[in-house]
């Protein structure tokens, strides 16, 4: 049992989903958006995003943390802002001893979808599907449970090859 | 008597400098050149580079911090990488309760060498030249120590500002 946490980080807006693992089987355990306050300074804001982080790390006690890469074809301002939230994003787990895994869009919407076509609306609806009875918050926690499920899949591919590895 | 902390942020190497000031004299504490190896993951570089800033931060007890605001017309990539040292650098002093301020290069170059038409080379000269006898490390601490400069100008022209208001 592996209890993983998805990130999708923003200076506004950053969302969390935790699951649990055993492989095959996916259990919602929660999620969330934290939010932080655009008239406060960048530095009172960063701050604000790794005390909710380290929060939520501290009570919930992932055993690992997973990020989607992100697109970096906007201008340079919104991407160096954008660097900031995800910075302290990567940096909240390794602060807490936790790997963190990154993967590419592509490979969230294929695992969640079965696609890497998919459209962002499309990963999320079918998150909802693949965690029944979960009521999730929005669509930031959405796409941070996307990244969580990505991160089990590939886990599980991992450890089946591990293991046919022994027996072969 | 203030202790103002520079910091020129990059996830593999990251200047800082250190020093005194009383409004029109500025003194020289210390400087130098924090490295992150770049055969280490990201979060354990941005580890690295919290725990080497929050060591710092809490052996030197600055006042003040300061950061140069950054060019950002570099590509996706590269801006994406240095914004999360710069996240970082941001969030080590507002973790330990310090203000950060930042200001635009030009004000940098206006402050150190008296034009922001200067080069970056006629920066770490004047540097060197306005702290006679410091032993300055490194291109990247020099860099840091031109922040620190500025802001220790801005301030006394804030306070310079503040006591001529008082008085009139």
């Amino acid at each position: 049992m592996l209890r993983l946490l998805g990130i999708d980080p923003g200076l506004r807006f950053t969302g969390w989903g935790l699951l649990e693992s055993d492989g095959n089987r996916l259990r919602h355990l929660a999620d969330g958006v934290i939010a932080t306050d655009s008239t406060e300074s960048v530095p009172e804001r960063l701050k604000a995003l790794h005390d909710a982080l380290a929060l939520l790390l501290a009570e919930h006690r992932p055993d690992e943390a997973a990020l989607e890469e992100t697109y970096v074809n906007r201008n340079g301002a919104a991407t160096l802002k954008l660097g900031y939230a995800r910075g302290v994003a990567l940096l909240a787990p390794a602060l807490a001893g936790i790997p963190v895994a990154e993967y590419a869009a592509l490979a969230v919407k294929r695992a969640v979808v079965g696609t890497g076509a998919a459209e962002k609306h499309q990963v999320q609806d079918m998150v909802r599907r693949l965690l029944p009875g979960a009521r999730i918050s929005r669509a930031d926690a959405a796409d941070a449970l996307a990244v969580a499920i990505c991160h089990a899949h590939h886990r599980a591919s991992r450890t089946r090859w591990a293991a046919g590895a022994l027996m072969a």
